[in-house]
């Protein structure tokens, strides 16, 4: 096949890795976001922003840079505030007079929200991965996950 | 704050690594699934089902078999085989006279599907994800992954 097509196949190792990259995620995604739509009444997504606004300095990011940290495109970014800020846990806010750029900042009622949310959220992430591995495990998994979708610092 | 709340929260690495399985996964196969969708017209998920049909034994398999393999629930599993049933990619087949279970079976048209969309999601593949990786980093994740998500066998 290699001959008529040009195609590389995947070889056995490689499809398992591919295969458990994908199937290793969601399954661990699935239980996490079960947990805390249950507990915290939002979903995986909407967590994430809340955490990396609390981390930030003031509590706030460019959108910008929330979009790249989300590996969401910038629109869906834009749709998302929209809705957490009508539930109150975020608030828009023009970074500069000219107003072309703006900031997400986190409300004190979606920092309470983490504050609430935060244990068990951190137990069901340990009881499904983490706790799971060993630090040379960990270790290597951030080598591989770096590769294939390297951090942008802020 | 583990004196108040007994809460083991993650250190650094055990953060990054979460993010990282969660970021890696999601973009890659973001990426993986446009493709897909441009070249095919379906996504990951139906891919994914017409690829297994296609490597088990007479092109079939028990959907309960199926299910565990995608890390769906049941009845999600069930209504995408309709769908997909209705596109002529697959089909139902009583396995039993009793009726009891039933299998997928993959027709011609699903085989020819995949066939023709497989070299250009197994080069996104390759690009977004395998071919970033040492075999060594291969080896690793397989065993990460395998722990997060432990295969069962056919």
């Amino acid at each position: 096949v290699t001959l008529v097509t040009g195609t590389r196949w995947l070889n056995e190792q490689e499809q398992a890795f591919w295969r458990g990259l994908v199937m290793a995620g969601k399954s661990a995604l699935a239980d996490v976001e079960a947990e805390l739509k249950a507990d915290a009444g939002i979903g995986f997504d909407d967590y994430e922003v809340l955490v990396l606004l609390s981390e930030a300095d003031g509590r706030r990011l460019l959108m910008s840079d929330l979009a790249d940290r989300l590996v969401h495109p910038r629109n869906r970014v834009s749709q998302r505030i929209d809705r957490m800020s009508d539930r109150g846990l975020v608030r828009r806010e023009k970074c500069s007079d000219d107003g072309r750029c703006t900031f997400a900042v986190l409300t004190d009622n979606g920092f309470a929200l983490i504050e609430r949310a935060a244990p068990d959220h951190v137990r069901v992430v340990r009881e499904r991965v983490v706790d799971l591995l060993s630090p040379e495990h960990l270790r290597s998994g951030i080598e591989i996950f770096d590769r294939i979708h390297p951090p942008k610092p802020l």
